[in-house]
């Protein structure tokens, strides 16, 4: 990839999921895959293992990898966002903005009990701009039972 | 220890200890510590290693894993809040209470970026209750920066 | 009404509406109107009226009206959601278990200035519960436009 | 007051007490008064009358009464971070730049009953920046009790 060309959005996209997938380690230490990530959606997906537990009686995710995954969902969501409002950037210029951004806040609401063999979660954004953008993350396990709810605010520049 | 007798402030505290480090993997895979867990307070302990790394370019901890660490210091500040409305309770009794505490809602707020060996967190009650508890934790590193803010509600009966 | 009577729904939802509509001073002051309380749902209206005014230059709702109001959407829903876990109550024991009601902790997300001629706050139960019941509302204006997102948990008995 | 002149930080002060004072209605229909509004820190008092009532029965503060007064404290706190990154302003390009503020987010821990004769809301910064400043609150009432804490995101910029 010429580092000095403007990138494309599908560039942009593959070299997030890249990132994500080859440098980002606790993404790898907890098994997050990203599912979807383009301008219709954010999901990420993560099968269940023992290194997941929180609760040793019920079998349950812990609280900590729940909230995890919906920060990661959240700040794919952003990085989209951010893009949206990127005028055309060339590699260097995007990886330089990309490590500005940050989680300022988050709340994550737990609905039910952690169990299941996936869980999935997804995003959106509800408050958008240059600046700052505020997304809500849905968990889901495979039976379709709703996990838990977050919402985030981030620095998108 | 005789499963019928009531237990003592000190049994209590030794078995959650001995039930964090040995029976719930997450707190493995990261390295958390408990460092203190009397009615004085509570503090965890968390090294620097690569696989907690959330940003590749800045060698940072992953919002998740602080997410993780204040949830786990204020659930067991939450702990020590019930143990306090508990009657004598012996172990099978203890555990079934235990079984049931579950984090409703969890704020974090970030700081600063989390850069450190070492991870720091601790925790206070803010509002007592015999069914709900909140409380709110701090991450430190081993710098005495500031890293974040944590606030979160839990049921504890 | 008898007092020693068990309430039917109707009666219940009408005693909460005519407590909220004589005795709580600041719904009145706001002007705040419960259009909707029934097991399907909650709605309070707001007609817009320039003491709720926060931002004198863009003549738009302080952000205190907006929690308030929201507040106010999830409370009267978690009430709905407490009459769910009730044995038959009589009027004098359900004044007794509405008056230990409280709200814990609320997040509200504003997502754009607060302009119009009416304001609609609704609120759905998201974790259910016969002791802690969290809510999600929503605050929109009579053109339909989002202004706000709310999340609160409340001790319901 | 010459508009072009670059306003001192007293004068700023003055003009932001101002505008709270005369040209925010809903501060007045509540009686919300700003004690101290300086670098070393913010101080609104807020004198009960009964039109703040939210609970009949128990004589205490509505919720609503609680998050808005922790609101404007952090926003008052938010506009003096602000100042600390502005360049020399004029009245009207501070004008246009308070009229760009506003809150992204808010969280209210409610601890106990908000019960008494006045209450003291405080804030301070726990987030710097020159885009985005994040909040802490309190609220005592004139007895010392703690009423409730708030953490809330502002735009500063």
């Amino acid at each position: 990839m010429d580092q000095d060309k403007a990138l494309t959005a599908e560039e942009l996209q593959n070299h997030v999921a890249a990132v994500f997938r080859d440098h980002m380690p606790f993404n790898q230490l907890l098994g997050m895959k990203i599912s979807q990530f383009d301008q219709s959606g954010v999901e990420i997906r993560l099968p269940w293992h023992d290194g997941l537990m929180g609760n040793p009686i019920q079998k349950i995710l812990h609280g900590g990898v729940t909230a995890a995954i919906l920060d990661t969902a959240g700040g794919l969501m952003a990085i989209l966002e951010a893009v949206r409002h990127m005028p055309q950037v060339n590699l260097v210029e995007f990886q330089k903005k990309i490590s500005r951004m940050s989680t300022i806040d988050m709340r994550v609401d737990y609905l039910r009990p952690g169990k299941g063999e996936e869980f999935i979660a997804t995003a959106k954004v509800i408050r958008k701009g240059s600046r700052v953008a505020v997304c809500r993350m849905e968990l889901h396990n495979d039976a379709g039972e709703h996990i838990a709810f977050g919402t985030a605010t981030y620095m998108v520049s």
